[in-house]
């Protein structure tokens, strides 16, 4: 058989343990989290309708050029999922017996067959809570308070960036950008923190919006804080309706005290994707890592659009990506942090079905216990408790098993007790 | 939009929070368990190149029918991986480094497009641990501990049955047996217990036996014990090592005292799969469900043919299969079994801010709690508590605030205490 055969797939790739550990940890650490702020779990298919994902409410085009196809044997056509958020608003949509508010987690793993970059890949897992069912912004407010507590728990200091979709496309309607134009200019601004203030006026300039507008832009890019934008919100509901949900939101993280973690951003744009009003990134404070680690904001018309109804479901949410806070996790971790959760190794010397029954008994009282089965010799197994750093070693020998007693050898101190132990 | 484009694909579903709840807890009881069992988590990729998991080391001709297969836009051949155990060999090819014995776990989703019966889908979670590098049967005495230890921690009385392989082709050959005959006749013993005994000794006669082997073979169902098979066990050496083998394990089973929940049963099979040795499969004790809630065995060639050395690797493996164990414990619950880990439910009367505060508070303690966002009054508030069996309830008005003190009404004794909390 050739080397190719088992090489992974270009974009996949094994979590060995070493990194799987860590990787499990940050699941529990989110999972428990979300449990912490009432979600409840959900699991949805990878498998789906290519036509479901293909939905107008999807993804937009650029993301449906990443999509996995197939077809089964039923000549049904496929796709895998890109995403979490699709598969829940056709869950509620299927479902319209679920309570509402409802509050779900999910934690899974979605497909995007796109071009490779550092820390991407083809195959990765989401972390995502949504909450359908809520018009208020203490929705925002309690998923902003979540992410903030998780990334507490995680040891990540973040700060949290927030925008609403209502004020940057007021604003510019203000501005007498043309309604076709509205998109564009939104994901040229979001490039600003990136490529400065210079070349995004080039590119306004580029795509032929009129002096008198891009001098108005020049100047909200100038300004940037919310009395200028202020100014302008009598002229324009949509720029006013955005306002009053800010300042609604803002009143809460003030009030919560963590309004220095979250700081108003009025360029941050989050793509061109599904949202409707809040949006919010959260970077690393420290910006070791550029991309954000985690994202959201409000939706209100994918589910309604999946219902087929037309009407608004209010639906707010935040996704969490495990690789890219594992990256940020693992640049934090100290190379001789213990690999191993393991805190007794039991080492027979031709005693095997003794040396179980300790094994047994330790992991009664909730122990993690490593049986040695491969017959290493005592040196060569106290090397390697040694190396993986675990805390005791239990040599169970003839006379160990004659005189009802088990050595324990501390590895930290080298020093060796006895303990009383019934074999027969 | 049609009502179809948001149904699920055939063979797959969605676990609604009811269900998802009972899955996920016991996913990580069978992950604590692995853990204590000193086995190490491993993650591999669903997405695979599709010449490995067509592999002749894989899972045999019927789950190649059923793999779900797919290009992607570098025109590679891919395929969904159809279990756990060809990536897990896979892995440890591609990592000559890893150390064994390696041990390690892993708990993900697999796919096979194939018939779909009661409780079996075409997407569905496998939880495997796999041992590579033992070859004494200690091995396969662990995983069996391992698992008799998970069901109890889940509340299900099981029973183990085992076999060896060497014994059941070894006997064969004895009673001569053609060689390319001995597969297809092992599957038809491995019917007896569902199809009777009559029924098994004429699909024998059916495919060509001589009458004298269907007598011995007769004979063999009728005895159906160790001392009967050992008579014959020194004619033929690979019996003779089966026997060994059973011995070994037995002494194992018997001095860790679960020799009466793990039975030898001589006709056991398990497909035609990968196993060269011990094999297993657990069942409920009541039989309640009828197919096994896990399996495994060892398969000592899979992994040195995938690095084609040719080399034997000592493995062992067991799967649990989720789903099943799901339906097990889901049919032992009572209706009445709370829905909601929910401890508290904070009610804001028009204080939204102040009531995210007291969440904040009763979070940082640890107590899972659900924050009311809907701008439900207390009367509906207060049947959602009671319907969702919520323990606590508080509501949070003007005289609340005011006076700094949070009023918590028990909603199983229907008493209320007050508690003073500090708003300002």
């Amino acid at each position: 058989m050739k080397k190719m055969d088992y090489q992974n797939v270009k974009g996949t790739q094994d979590y060995l343990p070493e990194d799987e550990v860590i990787r499990r940890q940050v699941r529990r650490t989110l999972e428990d989290v979300f449990i912490l702020y009432g979600c409840s779990p959900l699991e949805t298919p990878i498998l789906n309708y290519r036509e479901l994902l293909a939905s107008k409410y999807g993804g937009g085009s650029e993301i449906l050029e990443e999509m996995y196809t197939l077809s089964d044997r039923g000549e049904r056509e496929l796709a895998l999922r890109y995403d979490l958020t699709i598969p829940f608003a056709k869950a509620v949509a299927m479902n319209p017996k679920l309570k509402k508010p409802f509050k779900r987690y999910e934690i899974g793993k979605v497909f995007r067959d796109g071009p490779i970059k550092t820390g991407r890949l083809r195959e990765f897992t989401q972390c995502d809570v949504d909450i359908a069912g809520v018009d208020s912004q203490i929705a925002e407010a309690e998923l902003m308070m979540m992410a903030l507590d998780a990334f507490e728990k995680l040891n990540l200091r973040v700060e949290i960036q927030y925008n609403n979709r209502k004020i940057l496309a007021g604003i510019l309607n203000v501005f007498e950008v043309p309604a076709d134009q509205i998109n564009k200019v939104i994901l040229i601004l979001d490039k600003l923190e990136k490529v400065g203030r210079d070349a995004v006026l080039k590119e306004l300039l580029d795509n032929g919006l009129t002096t008198k507008t891009i001098k108005q832009v020049e100047q909200f890019l100038v300004e940037a804080d919310l009395r200028y934008i202020a100014e302008y919100a009598e002229d324009n509901n949509q720029l006013k309706e955005g306002l009053h949900e800010l300042n609604e939101l803002q009143g809460y993280l003030a009030y919560l005290g963590v309004d220095a973690q979250c700081v108003f951003n009025p360029f941050l744009a989050r793509g061109l994707e599904i949202y409707t009003g809040t949006i919010y990134e959260i970077f690393l404070a420290d910006r070791s890592i550029s991309s954000s680690i985690g994202s959201g904001g409000r939706y209100d018309q994918a589910i309604g659009g999946f219902i087929g109804s037309g009407e608004n479901i209010s639906t707010v949410g935040i996704s969490f990506g495990l690789d890219v806070i594992f990256t940020a996790i693992k640049q934090l971790l100290n190379e001789m942090t213990p690999t191993s959760k393991v805190q007794y190794y039991i080492v027979p010397l031709g005693k095997k079905k003794e040396a179980m029954l300790i094994a047994k008994a330790l992991r009664d009282k909730g122990f993690p216990v490593e049986l040695e089965m491969s017959g290493k010799k005592v040196g060569k197994a106290l090397e390697k408790a040694n190396k993986e750093q675990i805390p005791y070693v239990i040599i169970v020998g003839e006379d160990e098993v004659k005189g009802n007693k088990m050595k324990i050898k501390d590895m930290v101190t080298g020093k060796e007790k006895t303990e009383a132990f019934s074999f027969s």
